[in-house]
């Protein structure tokens, strides 16, 4: 790293009780590549103390308000090189504007924004400051995703013809919002969440099957629901896909799926050959061509593309995890943020992390499809972001 | 069984090359309970006798034509007991009604006809001459299908919420029909074959969804695509599935999957509990509950339903397959036939086998969905057959 | 087939209760190439007649004794063509010498019989009348067995290492055979079984490892137990193995593993590739060389070898299982007897069943084990059948 | 954390190259409890800076010997808490004895010493200095072999009676030390190592049993084999095993089993129920009761143990893996560590890591399977380790 010190970074939300900031904040450090120095982990003073504390920060750099942290951070000689983002989604355009208009890297999590007129100034911001913006959608940091994409890309499995890509969980199949969970209580509101399932994991799959296929979405038929009652936001969602090129497939998510714990999953069928991955046995990737046997690509081995090998950190046998994905997009992320801090030009294999374009096609998607749902139709889903 | 012999029956198609004929004799061997006494194995009359030939048949019982079969079969004190119908799907109806008529019962292979006049025909005939019709949809003679099926009656997993049931093949591919294989050349037709992925595979999708969870069609939104060039036929087609009573889901069916092989398989989500099942890997079902750990139902086991039980031959650990689900269908049938033959009532248990109405349903639900496909909307699929 | 009719047998145990009789059964019916005509089912006339008109068999070929049978069908002019011994482990040799002595072909279940001297004296009596021996280690019946010792022939894994062979059941984990279960009560009986788990799927086991290598034993270091109280016969047995040539490995099987059901499984080690085959999922086959990725052999698929698309009757995908590799020992030494019976030479193909041969290298290693478990010491496993 | 501060730790080992130092490191960061902040990384002075440069530590606690930083790190105020060795097996006791003596605390690879003598010192002086020792058997830190434990001392599966318990890997299954492979020079140096595929896994493989179950050896008879020509040291192990208390059963550990990765994996059978866990897909866990389907406890679920569920970062379905168990280890010894430095009584939880005493079991098991081994015999293998 030409820095030749860790990144310092800063965290709005993922005070006590939020689950994705702990998560964060595993990912960040895992490779002691960086190091937490601030937070507005709440907006309530004390809890963002009590957790600054927990996490041994210096008191005053817990700040109760993130524009206060923008602004002293911002004034601080060892301020932060950067800001991670794990708020509720109706959050993050806010925090996300105030950082990068005080100048500093974003790391945000997904959805990126509610509206896409705030994804769009996102895209606008990131561009106008010359800043890092990174999306944690963390399961393309997976290193047999990377795998696929690559195989994809050198044509093992020729013009692709479809795709199905799945993400169920069932984890809100009884109204759990309303029996005090903090996170199904946010995720089902629409003001914060934006989306259900849709925006929860149903973004994650477009973006999988983008990442993966480098295909863009041509039209799309959506049948949105919501399966429990008094639920007012989607927990099920299936949609027909027709790709630009002529690819067509499925994908679905669901949060009332009993039994499926966080099954995400795509299938790529191209006219010769086809690919398969299972994000809760990530280290495995199957290859099928016309003829011959099916062929088990696992993590950590030499024949593997570069892009997999690079995003690897234990030998074959050894499974990675969930953790390591996620750790990827802050690894290569903060290697990038590191070349700009020390006016270096990053290294093009950093640039492999979900971008603030990624962002706005994601918030694009959600809103298409949930407009596809309410009137019954297919209806165009061709979009491109701000540059 | 009541006629203390075993049953005689004779068979439509399954020359030489065909692939389902010798399915059907195995499934109707596999128990000693019935025999092969006749055939009209091919219109070319000496196809049909070398065929006949081949399997021990006396020479006068081997048919140049099934009309002749049908005559001089019934004019034998000891002609067949029942006739099996195994040709392409376009003669299913000419066959099926020659043998009715002739007061024959008959097994047929699926889907039942080319158009839902001929369909409602057979329905009429088998009630008109009070005959036993029984057809293929071979894959809920599966124990563990008829345990899902059971599971969702004793209301296991509460009343149903979503559905995904797929059927991916890659057989298709490529233009295989145009190298000269039997199985292609008839399956691509549309004179022949009526439809492609969706009237082979797709109707058994659609139907072991509905013999599962006992779920009738309220409307469907398909997507059909021919994907391989030259192919006039559908050979993929993804179909968002609303079923009475409010039970949403995805059926998808496809012979371009490359590398798929057979993987019929279902997921069915109640409101308390979910099912899963896996054709290549029959003998286990899946089960979850909202709380506790997930369960493997095991083929013959004494914790399974009496459906599940009466329907196995070998003890747990010693897997079954195809033939054993296929048989299911040839005994119970025959079972039913045996009763009738003996001019008794049929045990309620051997009822089932698909009916003639199943038949009609599932052509209903082909018409349908290529119906949807066409006009790119969502179309009414509800549908009652004739009694 | 060469005698242009069905081949002809009788059935020597088998009677109301019995497991393996109705197996053998069902293998022999499912290609339609032989049928059942006598038995001697039980040594109670009333349930040998009970058994037989169940199975539609004339009154008079339902035999009390299995001495009067193999006199009788002697004397028929359609007399059967070979006798299936499905008796316990201590009839098979005085059946069989009967049987062989009157002329008959035989295929009988294993283990063969339960001592040493038995074993010799029916290779002997097989050899001095010519006649087609077949015993029903039916687990080389599968495809992917086949498979797997065609890739050992070819050179695919190089020369074999060490092997890892394992058979554990659980259905004996509690005193089954005092609570009046039939089989449970023979096959826990030293005098009719002989040994215990070490007999009934040890032996099937060690049959297994040596088909798929071809390696013979050349020193063995037995633990046999018998872990429920009461029982006399071995109920578990953990044995190291040293083969012929150099390859060593581990080979155990047990009544008591709670939770397995059948579960036979092998794993071969080669100096540059290995392979691995689970009974519980017999349709595929798992290959590793030293780089590259897991390929998984399916059967069905015409990337196979000759020998395994020869026992093989279902298109990839549709799953085979336990019968169709029992049906094809009858199907290959059927094949074998026909040309036998016919005056011609049999094809070599055909000859692809285990032989008398086969079940005295099986009661030597039976009782070997014993030996090695009773002394607590290495000792010597080598042997040469009589030719 | 009582201390209120991360503690400090210095590694001696894990230089340029190293796997096994990486893992250690990444396992400590990842909680943000710790921090490294010196090294003796090799001998070489020069090495030993550039890896602390590279991982951004001050020149000055950058080591060439670790005597020299046990001295300066014992003198310094904000010296190391505790030290990490993470060198070849050879180096373990030196180093451990080194710093014992010096008062620090010491987190330790395995196997633990080369000698029964030197790990029994090991022993000795870490109850005379009252310090923390713990040996980085890490895969008993995975949150589902916890289950597992748990559910043995809950009576889950009753009384032990066999044990399965494998290690297989692939990756010398070639003369990879004579390639100039850093890893397989010093793993197969009897020198450096000790002893070969029985002590760097098989000793995981004792190790995990007896976890798992409580249970001690009693007498084991060890097949101990050299199989890649000009290697002195063994690359597989296959071992029969008794347990006191009346418990058998196999354990195997490879290093030439080409195809396997790093598939440990453990079976127990007792009298009422069994387990199943393999590493390479360490989330779920597998239970059979005598009655009933098969349970799949999956990890991240509020029906598994405390333990379990302490000993977890992730919500279900969201995969954990190698890394997070390794962790367990550091986050366990890491607190029992911060309350003996803060004065305090470690939390019985917290205690929850592989001993000094597992260290002298494991030493002692591989010592006697070598002997064993030898001399092709049952041999005693019951030990006490210094209290």
């Amino acid at each position: 790293m030409a820095l030749n010190r860790k990144l310092r970074y800063g965290m709005v939300g993922g005070g006590p009780g939020a689950f994705i900031g702990n998560v964060h904040r595993m990912a960040a450090s895992l490779d002691g590549t960086m190091e937490l120095v601030a937070g507005a982990f709440s907006s309530d003073p004390a809890k963002s103390l009590a957790q600054g504390k927990e996490l041994a920060l210096a008191s005053d750099r817990c700040y109760a308000s993130f524009s206060d942290m923008a602004e002293k951070e911002a004034a601080r000689e060892d301020g932060i090189d950067f800001v991670s983002i794990v708020t509720p989604n109706h959050m993050h355009f806010p925090v996300a504007k105030t950082f990068l208009e005080a100048g500093f890297h974003v790391v945000c999590d997904k959805p990126m924004t509610n509206t896409l007129e705030d994804a769009e100034e996102l895209c606008n911001l990131v561009k106008k400051h010359d800043l890092v913006f990174a999306l944690t959608h963390n399961y393309t940091g997976y290193p047999m995703v990377k795998q696929a994409r690559a195989m994809v890309q050198e044509g093992k499995i020729g013009t692709v013809r479809k795709i199905v890509v799945e993400y169920p969980q069932g984890w809100l199949a009884t109204p759990l919002e309303r029996s005090g969970h903090k996170q199904a209580d946010w995720r089902t509101d629409p003001k914060r969440a934006g989306a259900g399932a849709l925006g929860d994991i149903g973004s994650h799959a477009e973006n999988l099957a983008r990442y993966v296929t480098g295909l863009k979405l041509e039209e799309i038929c959506a049948d949105i629901t919501s399966f429990v009652e008094g639920r007012v936001i989607d927990d099920d969602a299936n949609i027909l896909v027709h790709y630009q090129g002529g690819a067509k497939g499925v994908l679905h998510a669901s949060q009332i799926s009993i039994g499926e714990e966080n099954n995400l999953n795509i299938r790529v069928h191209g006219e010769t050959g086809s690919l398969q991955w299972f994000q809760e046995h990530p280290n495995w990737l199957y290859y099928r061509e016309l003829e011959g046997p099916e062929q088990v690509f696992k993590r950590g081995n030499e024949y593997l593309s570069a892009a997999a090998q690079r995003n690897t950190r234990l030998p074959s046998g050894h499974p990675e995890a969930f953790l390591e994905a996620f750790a990827n997009i802050y690894l290569n992320a903060g290697r990038t943020i590191a070349a700009c801090q020390a006016g270096e030009t990053p290294n093009s294999n950093d640039l492999d992390f979900p971008s603030v374009q990624d962002g706005a096609v994601g918030v694009h998607f959600i809103l298409t499809a949930l407009k596809s749902g309410k009137v019954r139709k297919w209806v165009d889903a061709r979009y491109i972001p701000p540059a």
